[in-house]
């Protein structure tokens, strides 16, 4: 078992009967998706809420019932990865979107009571910055936005396809993937992201999860609540 | 002559030879385009940006030379309407967004060195908000968003064509038109929105604008720089 896989697992122990359950994106919540398509198979009750088209497919694949976020009164518990973990005296920090989801993931933890994030051991970071951070531009006219973030030291790079052509959103807004090695206060830099227009949403996640799942390779998980 | 030709026409008193023209929106700068484009035909050399695939449009039928956004460095003047303008000591604040392009205008106004509002006196008010502030939502889970806009009070209501249908923008989201009636505090109100995820722009334009072109029915119009 590998760590993705242990973690995805352990989140099982947080889904009750009943619930409706936001479904993160990436290739750690296919173990998590996996695991909960068994316990669906068994009897439970779950509703899920997806993140992106490609976590949809695989739900329906794995005969999970869905439901549209706009017809959801509350999600109950929505368990996701990310790409960088970094915990500071009782905040969790973390990049999201290396999968390309990090709007719509945002949007369905934000309307979620609580949030669980699953990860291996090597996510956890000693500071936030060295995967890279990714912004949400519109298309329209978005090289002034690039060009901004150039000269504030960023070091933008737009995200392609692998036929270099430009990445798009489920939203179909384009990816901007900074530079910064390390973030030194992710507060203040989403704030100064998310004010910039032409920035739909960015890859910070700051206090927007209350319990993190790390498992390393033997299987072993760490759960800390917050 | 009504107020909104004499004040597009008197813009045309800021265009010189060889500059890149930021078009707005609307039925004002209708007026406009349409005394650059007979400038044009004389002779006179100007690239324009626009700001809607409806001045688009338009520009091209009237032979305005045109530039992307994403094209252009910067652009010496921009020239677009607005549905409510407010002047308090030495600030310009304004509601920008009843043609559903607030995005790309606000976005091309500040790529320009300057920028003019063309307006008829009916577009000055006392305070903002009766016209209602239109705010652009991604499509992915937008009643969570306009559920958050209920609690707050501030009255949402989903703009639509006239068959009924959900207006969306160049962009490919909708509108949220909210209702104040006043605005007290438009910065503030400004960084309130657009923190809010799911929330791409708003049509608040508060010190976007260096100056102001009021014409009445009369043609008589009143020029405001700051």
């Amino acid at each position: 078992m590998n760590g993705k896989q242990a973690a995805g697992e352990r989140a099982l122990d947080y889904i009750e009967d009943g619930m409706v359950v936001g479904l993160g994106t990436g290739s750690t919540v296919f173990y998590f998706l996996q695991a909960l398509s068994k316990k669906v198979a068994e009897g439970l009750q779950v509703t899920g809420v997806v993140t992106s088209i490609q976590t949809a497919k695989l739900a329906e694949e794995l005969n999970i019932p869905l439901m549209d976020l706009n017809d959801v009164k509350v999600i109950d518990v929505c368990v996701d990865g990310a790409d960088e973990i970094y915990t500071e005296s009782g905040h969790i920090y973390g990049i999201k979107g290396g999968g390309g989801a990090l709007l719509f993931e945002k949007l369905v933890a934000e309307t979620a009571k609580m949030r669980i994030w699953i990860a291996d051991d090597a996510k956890v970071v000693s500071h936030l910055g060295a995967f890279g951070l990714p912004v949400e531009v519109v298309q329209f006219g978005y090289m002034q936005v690039f060009q901004q973030l150039t000269a504030k030291g960023y070091a933008p790079k737009q995200r392609l396809n692998e036929d270099d052509t430009p990445y798009t959103t489920d939203s179909g807004n384009y990816l901007l993937d900074l530079q910064f090695e390390p973030i030194t206060d992710p507060i203040s830099l989403a704030t100064e992201l998310k004010m910039m227009t032409g920035v739909v949403e960015h890859g910070l996640f700051n206090d927007i999860t209350e319990v993190t799942i790390i498992a390393d390779a033997t299987g072993s998980a760490m759960v800390t609540e917050i």
